[in-house]
C-alpha cells in the first residue's frame, strides 16, 4: 500500500525483503533479497539511500542506527523504534512521561510473579518479540502464575475496558504534526477478536480530546518524525490510558486509503520527501474489516464469496496479493464508506461473514 | 495507475514497453521491452496470458486478433479497436449505427476538398496514426484547403459547441453496463487549449439523457466489454454528438480514482477479471487539472511550485513518473474534491497556474 501511494510521487523506490515473491517485490523500482533483522542486510541495503522507512518494527536497529549516523534519514528514528520495541522499555518510557498507561512491573522470573498478585487480572508481556498476540500470557488468578514468562517480561494490570481505540499521528521533519480523526475497534465479546473497526469512533468531546492530547504527546516524546499508532484504551472511568505505539504505517490507518484527503501512505511518503503534511479530515466514515487466513488453511490463498463482496457498492477490496495464507495471516481488508453507522456496522458484519481466506 | 489499481487484487500483471524505464516497468509483476506496433513483439508477448488490454490506440492489432483467436480475452476486442483507430471507419461507423455525429466526407487527395465547401468551416482529419492534436488541421475557408492532407483523411463540419463532455463507460463480457457522471470540458477560448475537467458535467436533465443514450449504444455497438470513453459535442441547440470514442482507460476519468467509489482503473480490472461490475456513483464533485510538459523544456522533469500545491487541502497530486518532460507530453494530473462548485473552478485555476512542469 506504501508503493500503490508512491506512484503518485517523484520518488525511485527500494524494498529489502526475504521473499522475493512478496507483493512488495514487484511494485517497488528496486527489490533487494535480504534478512531485515540482519545488520549486514540491513546495512547494505541501506548505504547511499535518502531514507529509509519500515513496516515491521523487528528491522535490525544497529544497522538503522549506523545508516542515520552515516545521513540516511530514517523514519521513525532508530532511537524511538528501540523504545518501541521492547515492551519494558515502552512502558517505562510512558512513565517517565507521565503518559497515562496501565500499572506495570518489569519481571525477568517466573518466581517474581508471587510477590505482584495485587495486579491480576494481568498480561505478562515478553519485553522482546511479541506480535500480535504472540509472547502474550493472560493471567487472571494466581494459580495463572504457572504459565507466566520465565524471561525479561512486563506485568500489566487489566485495565477495565470500556473502548480501544487508536489514533494516528503524523509527524513531520520540522516538527508539524496532524492527527487522523480516532477509530474504534469492535471486539467479538466472546472470542476476544477484533470484529471490525469504525472510524469516526463514537466517544464523548471530553474523550477526544484527552486522547488527542495524549497521542500527541507520546509522538512528541518520542522526537521522531514518522506516522505513528497509538493505542489507547478507555477505561469504565473514562480515563484515556497508553496500550502501545507503533512507530509506522498500521493496521487501524488502513481505512484512510478511501476515507481521508491524505492517506496514512501517502502521508508517510509526504513526511519522507519533506513534502507539507497532507489534509486528515475524513472524506467519509467509515468501517473496515481485515481479511485473516482461516484456521486449519494453509496454501495456495482462496477468497471465498470475493464475488459477492464486490457487489456490494461502498465497499472498496484490498487484497494483498500474498501468494501462501496460514491461519492468522493478514492477507488483506476491506473499507466500507457510509455516513450512516448503521450501514457501515451492518457491511462490516456481512463481509466479516462473507469473505473468507481459505486455500486451494 | 491500472497498476496502482490492479495491487489491490490477486493478479499477475505482465506489461510491454519500448522503455525499460518507464514507470509502469517497475510497477508489474513481469516487464517485456518491445514494441507495441510490432506484430510479433505483441504476439509473442500476449502469447499464453489470460488477457490483455491497452493503454494506447496504436497497439497491433493483427497480433491482437491472433491472440484473441488463440482464446486470450482482449479488451477492447482488436475489431472494436480497429473501427476506432481509423477515423475514416469510426464516423462510418457512428452514421451505418444511426449514432449522432458531425457531417463529414472522406477524401483521400487534397483537391477532393474543392467539392466540399459547404462542409466548411471543419477539421480534416487523417485516418490513421492522428494523436492528441497532431493529424489534424483546421481548415477555415477555402484558402485553407491548401494545408489539408493528401492521404486518407476524413473531413468534419465543426459544431457550433456549447459544451465538450465525456462519458465513460464501463461494459462487462456478460453485457452488463455502467455509466460514469459526465465530466465537462473547460476550454480556454483563446488557446484552445483544455483548463480543466468538472465532474459532474453542467447540463440539463434531457442532455444527460441523451449523453447516456448515445454513449451507451455506441459501446454496445462496438459489441466489446472493456472501458470506453465516449467523448462528446453538446451544441447551441443542445444536440449531443460524438465527436470520438477511446476504447481504453482515459484521461476523462482520472478524477474517478478519488471522486467514484470504483475508479475506471479498478472498473477495467473488475471486467478483465469477471467481478461484478464497480459502483460509478461520485463520492464528491470534483476538477481535474492535467500536468503537461512546458513549452521549452525537454529533459528531467522538475515539477515547479509542487509543494504549495501540496498544501491545498482537498487536493490530489498524482506525478506519474516519467524521467524527461518535453513541451505537451502528459507528466500529471490533480483531482480536486468540492460539493462546492466554485472552490472546484477556482482551485483548479490556481493549480494551473502554480503547477509547472519544466526541466533542469
Amino acid at each position: 500500500m506504501l508503493l500503490q501511494a508512491a506512484a503518485n510521487y517523484p520518488v525511485e523506490t527500494f524494498v529489502i525483503e526475504n521473499d522475493p515473491q512478496c507483493p512488495a517485490a514487484h511494485l517497488c523500482d528496486h527489490f533487494t533479497k535480504g534478512d531485515i533483522t540482519n545488520y549486514e542486510d540491513v546495512y547494505n541495503f541501506g548505504k547511499g539511500l535518502d531514507a529509509i522507512t519500515i513496516e515491521i518494527e523487528s528491522v535490525n536497529i544497529e544497522a538503522l542506527k549506523k545508516l542515520q549516523d552515516e545521513g540516511v534519514k530514517v523514519y521513525p528514528r532508530p532511537e524511538a523504534l528501540e523504545v518501541i520495541k521492547n515492551k519494558i522499555d515502552q512502558k517505562k518510557f510512558y512513565k517517565e512521561n507521565d503518559i497515562p498507561t496501565s500499572a506495570f512491573v518489569v519481571t525477568s522470573k517466573k518466581e517474581e510473579l508471587n510477590q505482584h498478585s495485587h495486579l491480576l487480572p494481568a498480561a505478562h508481556k515478553l519485553a522482546m518479540g511479541g506480535y500480535d498476540g504472540r509472547g502474550v500470557q493472560l493471567l487472571k488468578e494466581q494459580k495463572d502464575f504457572e504459565k507466566a514468562f520465565d524471561e525479561d517480561a512486563v506485568l500489566e494490570k487489566l485495565v477495565h475496558i470500556k473502548k480501544e481505540i487508536s489514533v494516528i499521528v503524523a509527524m513531520s521533519d520540522d516538527g508539524k504534526s496532524a492527527l487522523y480523526p480516532p477509530v474504534e475497534m469492535i471486539f467479538n465479546q466472546d472470542l476476544n477478536l477484533l470484529e471490525y473497526q469504525l472510524c469516526p469512533a463514537i466517544i464523548g468531546e471530553k474523550t477526544l480530546w484527552k486522547a488527542e492530547a495524549i497521542a500527541l504527546t507520546v509522538v512528541k516524546k518520542l522526537k521522531s518524525a514518522g506516522i505513528f499508532a497509538v493505542e489507547l484504551f478507555i477505561d469504565i472511568d473514562d480515563n484515556v490510558l497508553v496500550n502501545e505505539t507503533a512507530p509506522r504505517v498500521h493496521n487501524s490507518g488502513h481505512h484512510t486509503i478511501e476515507a481521508a484527503y491524505s492517506s496514512q501512505f501517502d502521508m508517510l511518503w509526504r513526511i519522507i520527501l519533506g513534502y507539507p503534511l497532507g489534509y486528515t479530515k475524513q472524506i467519509m466514515h467509515s468501517s473496515m474489516v481485515n481479511l485473516i487466513g482461516e484456521e486449519n488453511y494453509k496454501g495456495e490463498a482462496v477468497y471465498e464469496n470475493l464475488e459477492e463482496v464486490l457487489k456490494i457498492e461502498n465497499a472498496f477490496v484490498h487484497i494483498y496479493g500474498k501468494r501462501e495464507t496460514r491461519p492468522g495471516r493478514k492477507m488483506g481488508h476491506v473499507t466500507i464508506l457510509s455516513n450512516e453507522r448503521q450501514e457501515l456496522i451492518h457491511i462490516a458484519n456481512k463481509v466479516k461473514q462473507l469473505l473468507k481466506v481459505v486455500s486451494k
